[in-house]
């Protein structure tokens, strides 16, 4: 079963707004097992929210459409829909009662413009609405389902438990709905796709799908079945060999973000961490703290910026600074060292690079990044490459560090 | 002139996912003064897109679709735009091979479906992408203008700001908007519109915008007239009022953001800071150090979640911790003296406090925040209690600091 959202609302068109209701309905519909396959914001056009109305019709068995419901003449949900169905309206004597009633209760009288709110689209159900004055609808046409809410998302969520849940749950073939999420660092999204699509492809349950973010790509598997015990044999086929193609690459089975997936592997280690940074300018520490509880395994971070730092904080000697510059493999690597030393971490991990735009003096590339690892065993680094903007480029560095830690820790 | 944008990807229907291409397209397209009568997200769903696409050129001029032009199966724009237009698609060698330059630049091999990324629909012109592989598409049918944009922001805006908005605005009738905004720390945003309301409610235009983020209230005054001088002289006089109510409260007057005024007002002041911190964990450092060019005046940043590292490298004495807490108005004040004796810096920032979900043992409730500044007159230090999650109250404490120094750099 497919479901269409329709947000109502001028004010939904502008630059700073933007709807969260269907955001909320979307969870509600993945539940029934619905699939939502488009959604849409419209202007407060009466003409333009009926055509919108006629064309979602023709695509989905359901739709919802938020707000208009108001008493003004902007609100023009309940006309277009009038107009979409070719239905009439009709004027509802209790309902006008039940919002005069309303009115009175917060001692205020009941405006004439509020009569409007009292009409009711014909053989439409009323939805009556405890949390403000305009009541839903719930209209049935050839099969479909078309339900009127009020755009406060209150009153929307309000109405949409009581009435619209329930409804939909006796309307709708029941349906199950599992997801498996992989996560991968270190790796491109095309590289990615073409080496796990020919398994993929095989299936169109699960349903997969492939995002990327710096240094970050999501492999989103979406199965749909009657019973439970099929939707998870499906994912267990599927992402066992995509699981096999991608082997530690993953870094993430249950869609866990980097960071939190470290502080599992650090706590589960007994093991501390402290950083030092220079161009991720203390991302790489505060992506490591958000996570609550990261008090237990994050001791401190430094961020070197200045030169003299790296020496007199880190220990970083003077003649590696002198010899290889601040963006180098030494440097690095001593900045790792000194920063395990320094706060008697298990780990050191240091990040020194070049995020750009300008290079800062450096005789090396914007996008230039060097990885330290220290630990009790000894001292590595790495030497990454990366392009695009400065925000891209911490992203992408301290998402290879992480995820150098990460290997190491899961090995 | 009329537009509508249509956001592809089936990743944009999930719960949790926002489509946040159209509010930049949205601001963009005001700023040409045409109007967004209508936005969508589809799903990866090529003929369900065909169709979205011949519905949306029915009623608007200007149709921009974001995202979908991947090398992927699921990257149907393409095809749905050369199918909803009855045109073909012809192999570009050309852009092929700036594609598979971009691969050999970054030391790696083209993968044959990014040849699926050199198709382009007859009579279009190709939109060259510095930041990735899709290139873009313009096309012109029938009096209305189409643009295929990829979805990752930094791409869409790349191609939007250099091919785009420059076409747009040669075949779309000239109407000036000027926008004049304010940006305030320290106060709530109903405080704000309080006060200030009672000023913009006297007129229609400009239109003024009251958008809050924690720790930081926007005003926006949004002037839309025939000739530029008019709308200077509105945004003037109303600009004017406002200005005289929130006086230094005022943090930008252009837009700008708390870091990148801090950057200027340590420029021109020949300053340099350093800062130490605990719960906010490395966002004080970020958040300075996210301004390009801010090695000028950042030195270094010292996040100290280990009670031993504050008396250690910032030689907060072990009495005050013991006797006062590492949350307390004392910590705070020996952190920010400690890391400017430590670095030499001009000023010494720090923030000390818990940002929970859990108090970490702290005697404090969580939001408890003290934030020290010391410089060479003397050391002092404010007590704030932020409500909200973690992510929150390390905004609000961040926000808070900066805008301390802010206010003794501007005194």
């Amino acid at each position: 079963v497919q479901a269409e959202i329709i947000a109502v609302g001028s004010e939904l068109l502008t630059p700073s707004r933007v709807d969260t209701n269907s955001l909320y309905l979307t969870e509600q519909l993945n539940n029934l097992g619905v699939e939502l396959i488009t959604k849409g914001v419209i202007g407060d056009d009466r003409d333009r929210l009926a055509g919108a109305v006629r064309h979602a019709l023709n695509r989905a068995e359901i739709l919802i459409l938020t707000g208009g419901l108001g008493p003004t003449e902007d609100d023009v949900t309940r006309d277009a829909v009038a107009v979409a169905l070719d239905r009439k309206q009709a004027f509802h004597a209790e309902v006008k009662e039940a919002i005069a009633e309303r009115f009175r209760r917060f001692g205020r009288k009941m405006a004439d413009i509020n009569l409007r709110q009292a009409f009711i689209i014909e053989g439409a159900d009323i939805l009556w609405n405890d949390h403000g004055t305009a009541p839903g609808q719930w209209i049935e046409d050839a099969g479909r389902y078309l339900m009127l809410l009020p755009g406060p998302p209150h009153e929307m969520k309000g109405l949409w438990e009581r009435h619209c849940f329930p409804r939909l749950s006796r309307v709708v073939p029941r349906q199950v709905i599992r997801t498996l999420v992989f996560r991968v660092a270190g790796m491109g999204e095309s590289d990615l796709d073409q080496l796990i699509a020919p398994v993929y492809k095989k299936y169109t349950n699960p349903v997969t799908t492939v995002l990327a973010a710096p240094g970050d790509v999501q492999v989103h598997l979406r199965a749909q079945c009657a019973q439970d015990q099929e939707a998870i044999a499906l994912l267990d086929e599927v992402g066992r060999q995509i699981d096999l193609l991608l082997g530690d690459r993953i870094y993430s089975r249950n869609g866990d973000s980097m960071e939190v997936t470290m502080g599992n592997l650090l706590r589960q280690a007994g093991a501390t961490i402290a950083v030092a940074e220079s161009c991720t300018g203390g991302l790489l520490s505060e992506r490591l703290t958000s996570v609550p509880g990261s008090s237990e395994y994050f001791l401190g971070g430094f961020v070197t910026y200045a030169s003299a730092l790296k020496a007199d904080v880190l220990g970083v000697p003077v003649e590696v600074l002198a010899t290889y510059g601040a963006v180098s493999k030494e440097t690095a690597e001593a900045m790792a060292a000194g920063v395990r030393m320094r706060t008697g971490a298990t780990f050191g991990l240091s990040v020194t690079g070049v995020a750009g735009p300008g290079t800062g003096g450096e005789q090396v590339p914007v996008g230039t990044i060097y990885i330290g690892l220290s630990d009790s065993i000894g001292t590595r680094s790495v030497h990454r490459q990366f392009a695009g903007d400065r925000t891209r480029i911490r992203q992408f560095a301290t998402q290879y560090a992480l995820d150098l830690l990460r290997l190491q820790l899961s090995s």
